[in-house]
């Protein structure tokens, strides 16, 4: 391992076929993702073969061969895998009981990813409700000491854009056991961030910054509301915790990258990616599978076109997205060495928000590479209106790509419709059944688009060009 | 019944409430959608108190008297009952027997809506399969005779937009059986009209224009392939019917109308709108529950401004779209005597395309409104954009509110996104179940803000002004 296969091709097509014009070009990804598409069961195979892909897990390292595999098979001239030192952490068994006037119940709760366990030891306090983490910095440490904190800030239903409101609560996971065991609290449980009023807990990553380290868990939506309600009328409530969840230390892993190597500049490099890890609570098929999917169908096909586009395509599916991001780093790093060897990043588009209908794009608005970006988006507009990609937004690109800033490349983010992405992120309910076959392939064709376009056309304007 | 209730209400707010913005007004209409809508509630009192409501049927005219109250209890100054005569065709029960080498099971179908029955017969047949209704018209009646014909044409995957692929093929359901029984055949079997590769057979309506009336039912798409893969392979492959479906004559039934008074020019009406009749096979969740529930939701939404707006609203649920559209053809006839009192239709909106993720709009090309109505998307488009209505296309309004056409009215069609509508499209599983709560809201808040738009602001350009 580490060296990848390396399949002989033959990138030169005919003159004839070299004349294609970009909506031939477009049309034909679309016809290869919706006709001939192999995005539904490759996803399948993913997370039914590899599921909850948790960086350092036998399932990750599975994912890896898999999707290995899966881009040979695709047609890329190379594919490797960079190594990546992961975190690792292990859930073990988690153990939630509310006791509520004499009765015992389980909790519906999740352990946040990162959390300490409880050595071994059930850990049992009363629970006191805050609307988020900003109340428990406000809050004083007598009031927090020695009990269980509920953090229960709703995430705004009044955004189209679902990212929005998770951005603006996602705080309370990340932060919450951190700010609340400086304040001597003996756990911290999260309501899930999800639009959704339902049974599901959704875990996601926690990190401490002091050295008070208690344990984090999240409750369904549904558990938040009867918590809440319960406390409301002044009903004596406690939690009881066992959790066996534990940090493993950091263990190898890799990234998995694949090319198709440019006809006339093959010293430039466009990307797709996603990322192969996820949490353990679901299959990880729309975080991230669907985002590792479409940039294995982009390069499938790229690759099936009548001709090679100018430009190196790679697809880079990134190792541990979800809890440390070392696996982006290394590949910002690999980057970066590549630069001074002439090789260098021009474009790259992280899929990281699901496999729904697609909307549009967003760009990199920092860097150098962002002005190109949006002109670019402005110059191909026309192509992409016709397949209903009319959503531009200043979002950025994603954990992964975002990393590439320094390189000068211009970073998107492909956009599906927000709606029901928090439904099932980080949930049970994350699972192969929950993607739409249609809208999977249409966002493979989508992100295949816009990396044909900038493999074909590079982000410089053509001579004698000021932009249209 | 026939005269509404009339509810005394004050329309004029403070001058201070009609310093207002557009876009702080559509703003508003968000926040009542996401935060205190009535829609998802009221789809569930729809769907689960009058599922099937086939025209004629008790649970149409349920509907008729539970969407009326609906409109009451969300603020109407009027609601009222137009009357109007619909066909009836009852389904009663389709046994359907697939007899191949010896050994039989049921086939996965439904009648046809429209069909006649077997006379209280088995009729019995070899199949043949035609790749679809124009090979029929080319086929030799001696290939046709005694048979039954299964046009199996699948719908092109190849557009985006899925309402394209529906209307290209649409003509196997509704003239396949008439096509047939010209040529002897004795019953017809369609591939159901979905994208989906499933189990659920789609009905719809049928139409017949030749004397030589034959069976039509509709068959699940994965039957579709395994009747194709049997005949294939030169299978002896018979089918056994017997349908006690019937023609009950006309019935009366209602539009359902309600009206919130303009403040300026009431007697200028906009209207929003779905039909209230669906398909008898599931609930009619999204085909056209969600329709009527925007419309509903939009009157709700449009009272509980602090102002009122300055023409008239109109929530206009009509009856009988499925098979007959007579309930449209009612009320065009209303609006042509209204418009000799000088009551005047200057824009409608239909929803009919199911509870989705809003992408916009598409508008009527035909008749005196059709200019009105681009210039007034082009010019509103500022507000709109903020809420991802991006998509304007020129697909028309509707089968109800394209009937207004004569009055000059500019006509509009609220576009969700199409790529699930199919899946569930005249089949068991349009439940309520299946619509997604946020998706409906914004689909109300979408229908309300074009309407809001239209209320306020009129089709004629501002003086002095020729457009933006």
């Amino acid at each position: 391992m580490g060296a990848g296969l390396f399949i002989i091709s033959f990138p030169f097509a005919s003159a004839q076929h070299l004349s294609i014009s970009d909506s031939a070009a477009i049309r034909k990804i679309y016809d290869q993702a919706l006709v001939s598409g192999k995005a539904y069961e490759n996803l399948r195979t993913l997370c039914k073969e590899a599921p909850g892909r948790l960086s350092g897990s036998a399932n990750a390292e599975k994912a890896v061969h898999l999707t290995a595999q899966m881009l040979r098979e695709a047609g890329a001239d190379t594919v490797w895998l960079q190594p990546v030192q992961v975190p690792a952490w292990e859930r073990g068994e988690t153990q939630a009981i509310l006791k509520v006037s004499g009765s015992e119940r389980n909790l519906e709760a999740v352990t946040l990813g990162g959390s300490v366990g409880t050595n071994n030891q059930w850990i049992e306090a009363e629970v006191i409700e805050l609307p988020g983490i900003e109340a428990l910095k406000m809050a004083k440490e007598e009031q927090i000491r020695g009990k269980i904190v509920f953090l229960n800030e709703a995430m705004n239903p009044r955004n189209v854009n679902t990212f929005a409101s998770y951005g603006a609560c996602g705080g309370n996971r990340v932060f919450g056991a951190d700010e609340a065991g400086k304040k001597g609290a003996v756990a911290v449980l999260v309501r899930s961030l999800t639009l959704s009023h339902d049974h599901h807990p959704h875990t996601g990553v926690m990190i401490y910054r002091s050295e008070q380290k208690i344990p984090g868990l999240a409750v369904s939506t549904a558990e938040a509301k009867t918590l809440s309600e319960l406390l409301a009328k002044n009903t004596r409530l406690r939690v009881a915790l066992k959790l066996s969840c534990r940090d493993l230390g950091f263990k190898p892993s890799f990234n998995v990258i694949a090319e198709l190597r440019g006809r006339k500049f093959p010293q430039e490099i466009v990307v797709a990616g996603g990322h192969l890890d996820s949490w353990d609570t679901g299959e990880g098929a729309h975080d991230d599978g669907a985002g590792c999917i479409h940039s294995i169908e982009t390069l499938r096909i790229l690759a099936q076109l009548p001709f090679r586009p100018d430009r190196t395509f790679r697809c880079v599916l990134f190792m541990n997205e979800e809890n440390g991001g070392m696996g982006a780093d290394a590949y910002a790093k690999l980057a970066e060495q590549e630069q001074k060897r002439g090789i260098r990043h021009i474009a790259a588009i992280e899929s990281d928000r699901g496999g729904f209908t697609p909307r549009g794009f967003s760009f990199e608005t920092q860097g150098l590479g962002a002005a190109k970006a949006q002109a670019f988006l402005d110059r191909f507009s026309h192509e992409l209106h016709p397949y209903q990609l009319q959503l531009i937004t200043k979002e950025g690109s994603g954990a992964d790509v975002g990393k590439l800033q320094s390189t000068g490349a211009a970073l998107f983010g492909f956009l599906p419709d927000s709606q029901r992405y928090f439904d099932v992120h980080h949930a049970e309910t994350d699972r192969f059944e929950n993607v739409h076959k249609r809208e999977l392939e249409l966002g493979a064709a989508a992100v295949a688009s816009l990396s044909y376009l900038l493999s074909q056309h590079g982000l410089e304007l053509p001579k004698g060009k000021k932009g249209d």
